[in-house]
C-alpha cells in the first residue's frame, strides 16, 4: 500500500529519520573513496565491509533484525497473542526459520509460488492467506498440503469451498481451512451471514476441515497516528468480531482468528479472541511505516528499528546541489515516502529514473565524490526485496551471511 | 522516468487505449471462465492458451513485437541511421538476438552485471552507456572487453579513464571507449570544454581506443507532443552536436554519436553527425509512450503497437463497482499511468496494494465471476519486465516460446 504522505509531513519525516537520535537510524555514512573500494564481490562473498559490496545492494542489519523479532514475540506473548509472520515481506526461507526458531506459530504466504518456494526450503507451518481460483492452482496447493500437512488455505468463496474438498480428496487428504472474512472490500467474503455460511459449507465438506477465520485489515495499517489508526482498527473489525462470536455460538471451530500487521500488533488483543497477528514490516521498518507514529505519541514509529537498506554508489556529482546514484526505480521502487538517506537530513533521493537515483540538497555533511556510497532506509520494504536475488546479512558493517531470496518474484 | 500525466489526460488516454479502432490495442477480453482454466502450467509450457497461464503473467504478443522490430529498422535505415537498442528494457537476450538478426548495429546495457549476463547469452556486441566508478567494477568490464571484443565501455570522468586505462592495461587490451556526455543533469561530462578534454585524454591513453560519444536526453522522450518534443529534443542536444563538431575539428574519433530512444527515434536524424538511436520501448509501447503523442497529431502515439500485456486472475467480484486480482504492485510497479484494461474503457486499474490490484468501474463489458481473466497494457515496460523471471512470448492467443529475462534483478 502507498500511503498519501503530504510534502511537509514528507520533509518533517526524512529530516527526524535522518537527524534524530531518539530515532534507531542514524548513523553517519563512512563515505568510502572511489579508491578504498576493492575489488568485485560475488553474492556469495561473506567477511567484506558492506562498503566494498556492489550496488545498489539491498542489507539488512543483523542486530536490528533479530532485536526487532525479540521484541515483537515478546510483546504479543505479554498480549497473550502469537505471531504468524507474513512471509511475502521477506520471502526469505532464512529469515523465516529465524521467525519460526523465535516461536511464531507457522508464516503466511500471499500465493501459492510463494509457499511452495518457503516449503521447498523446509517450512512446513504455511497458512496461505488468499484463496485460489483457477481450478489448476487449487490442486496444486492440495499437493503442497499433501507434502506439508501443516498447510492451510484460506477460502473465501463457496464454489471455491467446493473446488478444494474434491481436489483434497483426489489428493486423498482432508484439508485445514480457514475462511477470510473481508474488512474492507479487496479481498474476502463480506463478514456476517455470507461468512458464517462458508463456514458452515466447509465444515460439512467431507475432505476439509475448518480450523477458524482470517480477517486482516490492509487499509488500518499505515493510518497515521496511533489513537486513530486504533480506532479505525476496531471499528473496522466489529462486524468480523460479530461473525467470531456466531461461528462459536453455531459449534464451529474459531481456533484461529488471525490477522493486523506491524502497525496495529498492539491493537488486535483488544479484539476478543484473536489469536495470532501475521506482522511483516516490524523486521525491516520502511520509510512507510516510520511515518505512521507511535503509541507514545512520537510521530516517528520507533517500536522496532529500521534494518533494511539500500547502498548506493554515486555515479555523478558535476552538476551544483545534485548527486547521482546507480540506484533508482528497480532499487527501490517508487513508493512514497522516499528512499531516506541515513546521515543526511538535507537530501531528497529520488529514484524516479529506472537505473539512476537523483539526490538534491542544500546541504551536505561532506563534499561526495564520484564513487562514494549512501545507504538509504527503503520507502516499502515488501516490493523492494521483490527486486533483489540476495540479501547481505550484516553485522557491524560487514557481511556476515548472504540470503537467497527464496521467492523472489514468485508473484503467482 | 515516470511522466507527469493529469488525471484528465489519463482518463482520457484510458478511454482511447481501450476503445478506439485506430489504435493496435482492443480485442475483447475473451473471459474464460473458472471451469475452463485447466491444470497449472510451468514456466515451460508451450502450446497451452495464455488465459490459462498461471497469474499473474507478463506476455509478449509475437506478431507486434515482430512488427515493432521491422518496422523500427525500416525507420531508422529511411533516414540513414542505425539501431543500437537498449537492452534495459527487455533484458532479455533472447530479443536482443532478434533486434540484432533484424539488423541492429548492437545493444546497450545499463549496468555492468546486465551486461555481463547478455554476454555469457552470447550478444557480443554490447555498449555499456553508463561508466563503471569503483576499481573492482572496472576490473570486470575489462575482463568482459576481453571475452567480448566488441564491447564498448562509455567514460564520463578523467580519472576513471585513467582506471579503466590501468585495468585495460591489466587485461592486456585495448579497450574501446565512447564519452558519455551529458544531456540535462543526471549522468555524463558537460557537454563542451571537458568533455572535449576527457576525449582527448582518452585518445591519448595508450590502452583505450576512443570510439566517439553517447548523447542521451532521457528528459525529452516522454514530452507530450511532437512538436514540443522536437523542439526539446534538439535544443538539449545543441551543446552536444558542437562537442561533437569540436571532437571532429580535433581530428578524434566520432564515428559513435549515439543516443535517442523512442520518443525520439524521428528527430534524431536532424542531429548533423548522429550514428544510432538507442530505442528501447518501442518493442513494446506501454501506457507512458502510448501517452505522448505521435507525429501525425494523434494523442495516442500508436507508430508501434503495444505489445506486453499482463494477465491477471479476478479473485474477488463481490463489491458492487469493484473487482480485485491478483495482479498489484509486484506484477505492475507504480509508474503512472495505470495499467490500461484491454477491451474494458469504463475501468479503472488500481495496482497500489502489492499482492492484488483493484479495479473500479461504472460499466463493464460483461458481469465478470472470479477466476476470470484481464489483460492489462503496462504502465512502463522496463520495470515491470523487471519484475518476472519469464516472458510468454504469445502467437493467437497461445504460448509459442517462454523466454528467460536473462538479466532481471541485475541492477548493478
Amino acid at each position: 500500500m502507498s500511503t498519501k504522505t503530504s510534502s511537509s509531513r514528507r520533509a518533517f519525516l526524512a529530516a527526524t529519520v535522518a537527524s534524530a537520535a531518539h530515532v534507531w537510524v542514524p548513523r553517519p555514512v563512512k563515505g568510502y573513496t572511489a579508491e578504498e573500494l576493492l575489488a568485485p564481490v560475488t553474492p556469495m562473498a561473506t567477511g567484506i565491509s558492506k562498503w566494498d559490496l556492489d550496488t545498489p545492494a539491498l542489507c539488512v542489519d543483523l542486530d536490528k533484525l533479530e532485536q526487532n523479532i525479540a521484541r515483537m514475540q515478546r510483546s504479543l506473548a505479554a498480549n497473550k497473542l502469537a505471531s504468524r509472520p507474513h512471509a511475502k515481506t521477506h520471502k526469505c526461507a532464512a529469515i523465516a526459520k529465524l521467525q519460526m526458531a523465535a516461536g511464531a506459530i507457522g508464516i503466511c504466504a500471499a500465493k501459492l509460488s510463494e509457499a511452495e518456494a518457503l516449503a521447498a526450503q523446509g517450512l512446513d507451518r504455511i497458512c496461505m492467506t488468499t484463496s485460489n481460483l483457477p481450478v489448476g492452482k487449487i490442486r496444486r496447493a492440495m499437493q503442497l498440503r499433501k507434502r506439508t500437512p501443516q498447510f492451510i488455505q484460506a477460502v473465501d468463496y463457496e464454489p471455491n469451498a467446493h473446488d478444494l474438498n474434491a481436489a483434497a480428496k483426489e489428493a486423498g487428504i482432508v484439508a485445514d481451512v480457514v475462511i477470510d472474512v473481508a474488512v474492507g472490500t479487496r479481498s474476502g467474503i463480506p463478514a456476517g451471514d455470507d461468512a458464517l455460511s462458508l463456514a458452515k459449507l466447509v465444515d460439512k465438506l467431507p475432505n476439509l476441515k475448518l480450523r477458524g477465520l482470517l480477517s486482516y485489515d490492509g487499509g488500518a495499517q499505515h493510518i497515521t497516528g496511533f489513537a486513530a489508526r486504533k480506532e479505525s482498527a476496531l471499528k473496522n473489525i466489529a462486524g468480523n468480531a460479530r461473525t467470531y462470536e456466531a461461528m462459536k455460538r453455531a459449534g464451529l471451530s474459531t481456533e484461529i482468528f488471525s490477522g493486523g500487521g506491524t502497525g496495529t500488533y498492539n491493537i488486535q488483543h483488544l479484539v476478543p479472541g484473536f489469536t495470532d497477528v501475521q506482522v511483516g514490516s516490524y523486521l525491516f521498518m520502511d520509510m512507510q511505516y516510520l511515518a505512521i507514529g507511535g503509541e507514545d505519541g512520537n510521530p516517528v514509529y520507533s517500536d522496532f528499528a529500521s534494518s533494511l537498506t539500500v547502498v548506493a554508489t554515486i555515479v555523478n556529482n558535476r552538476f551544483p546541489g545534485r548527486l547521482t546514484t546507480d540506484a533508482g526505480a528497480k532499487a527501490f521502487t517508487l513508493n512514497v515516502p522516499r528512499p531516506g538517506v541515513i546521515g543526511e537530513p538535507g537530501m531528497d533521493y529520488n529514484p524516479g529514473s529506472d537505473e539512476f537515483g537523483t539526490i538534491t540538497f542544500t546541504e551536505a555533511s561532506k563534499a561526495y565524490k564520484m564513487g562514494d556510497r549512501l545507504e538509504m532506509i527503503v520507502p516499502h520494504c515488501d516490493p523492494v526485496v521483490n527486486e533483489y536475488d540476495y540479501l547481505y546479512g550484516i553485522r557491524k558493517d560487514r557481511v556476515e551471511v548472504v540470503w537467497p531470496i527464496t521467492a523472489r518474484g514468485h508473484s503467482q
